[in-house]
């Protein structure tokens, strides 16, 4: 349940003003804010508290994420020259924050923790458009007129991305999840010539270190069968399609992660409840990671998700006796 | 090719500033407006200068088209009691000017005018989210937890939908289109318990009228067979699933309407005539209306509008040389 943490008062009341960008650079805090939502909750994994721009801030490109919209980028990536202000991160020097926050959540907790980063379709197409977008224009535009450069930068930011990765790995990270949240914008035959190499680049790499991974992304159902091909142990299905359909259409093997409407969480608990369920029973025996289809809603009530983690367990436990 | 004349120096020239729900007060002025993009690119119907909020406004419910951003409503539809705002409407007192306009297009056009109106659930979540949204955060929590309000919701804008459709067909529009745009962001089971059955009542009234229709949204992948059973005869389909996997997947008979990314549309001549005859190779042979999968971005050239009606013509043409 990805940014569980910002419906909860507790979260509130020790984040602070500023950019995320800023916040995270306290390891201490930034512990305490991954941890948060396990305490409160009981999920049984924690996800850190980071974002999938950090690397491109270390390196100064000039991002800033604005609360309530997303990451803003001073100086759109343009043109050739524009590949010189990107460079492979040095954790150490880079990040040493968020290296010290893995390694005090390795001392703390008692759930695997799973980091993550972009994948570069999604990186790119904040650094091309500026910041979110609707469309995606600029970022189409440049993939069809100029694919020598596109590769280049898609490659540039692969590089980056197993950087990420890496050191994430090495501090202590138990699972990566890779965030292609926008990918689901593209026709399959665009994700296929243009983004599948570099997302399957990412998953070969993380399969070498021995941790498993996931994939994610939104409105991604056309694109599961290459989002499936490039690689990960674990596919995110948001909820607009069923998990069983997911499961026939991705076709190769791999876990499905889903797949609750975050909207759903602002209903009733009686509807929640019975929502949460259908999923699981939909779900395939062998290989399910409950989730929402996206991240938490601000305004989510905490109580809700509780019940949420609540129901899933009682689930479970009564899969593996009936198993026994 | 919705929304071409705003890419047109033509257009811009005779706009003006201001909201469109004040520039189609001035039937002339709207009715050149859809002229426009007929005349230059010689495309096969024109579709009416309007917009989907156009009753809404007419009854006084307080919305306006902000340039760039969309439909904007002062007061948001929050409980029972806004139910009195709304009411069908009376087309030759609300909407005369759509009314005029449809008549002087019927007497200049020598191709069929498409009219248009929006699907219940579209309509209703801007009127209950205020303006665009990315979640529709506040639209599926109304629906989950009250669905008596709802259907009373729901059950008066269909109304209304209807009451637009019919007076502009008896002014002279010859198809409709109905504009379900965001219906994408609902899971399969959403769309079939809280919209389907809205969207059939208009189906089914349009073809009453002995009209064709068209039914319209983006990112409807996994709704296909739920909207092809609203009753269309023609489906709009948009570029993130290809034609071929969208017929299999409707399932039930009908035409198919799409499905170029208007992104593609910034890009070289020479890639936009590999892409459009692409999908005019996969579009079913019998029933295929060419289209670009969601409105015309305003960057857009004419120049490349105008040679995809060009190589649509010339495959046309081909195509029925060759059935001969």
């Amino acid at each position: 349940m990805r940014q569980a943490g910002r419906s909860l008062p507790e979260y509130r009341a020790i984040r602070g003003s500023g950019s995320i960008l800023e916040v995270i650079k306290h390891p201490e805090l930034a512990a305490e804010i991954t941890l948060q939502p396990v305490r409160r909750y009981g999920v049984d994994a924690a996800i850190l508290y980071s974002d999938i721009m950090v690397p491109i801030f270390a390196i100064g490109f000039g991002v800033d994420i604005a609360p309530g919209i997303g990451p803003v980028i001073e100086n759109p990536f343009r043109s050739e020259a524009d590949l010189s202000r990107l460079r492979n991160i040095n954790p150490e020097q880079d990040i040493p924050y968020v290296l010290d926050t893995i390694k005090i959540l390795s001392q703390e907790l008692k759930v695997p923790l799973i980091g993550f980063a972009g994948a570069p379709f999604t990186v790119a197409s904040y650094i091309i458009e500026g910041g979110p977008s609707r469309n995606y224009a600029k970022t189409k535009s440049l993939l069809h007129t100029n694919p020598a450069l596109w590769n280049k930068l898609l490659s540039s930011l692969t590089d980056i991305s197993i950087g990420f990765i890496s050191s994430q790995i090495q501090a202590g990270a138990q699972a990566i999840q890779i965030f292609d949240s926008w990918a689901g914008t593209l026709a399959p035959s665009t994700y296929h010539d243009f983004v599948q190499p570099f997302s399957k680049k990412i998953f070969s790499f993380i399969k070498t270190q021995g941790v498993p991974s996931i994939h994610f992304g939104v409105g991604t159902g056309e694109l599961l069968p290459l989002m499936g091909q490039a690689g990960p142990d674990v596919m995110g299905i948001d909820w607009r399609i069923p998990l069983s359909e997911a499961r026939n259409r991705i076709g190769i093997p791999c876990a499905l992660q889903g797949n609750l409407d975050p909207a759903i969480c602002l209903s009733d608990p009686k509807i929640v409840k019975n929502e949460v369920e259908n999923i699981l029973l939909s779900a395939p025996k062998n290989g399910h990671i409950f989730n929402l289809g996206h991240g938490v809603l601000p305004e989510t009530n905490p109580d809700i998700l509780k019940g949420i983690v609540e129901t899933v367990h009682i689930f479970s436990q009564k899969i593996n006796k009936d198993k026994q």
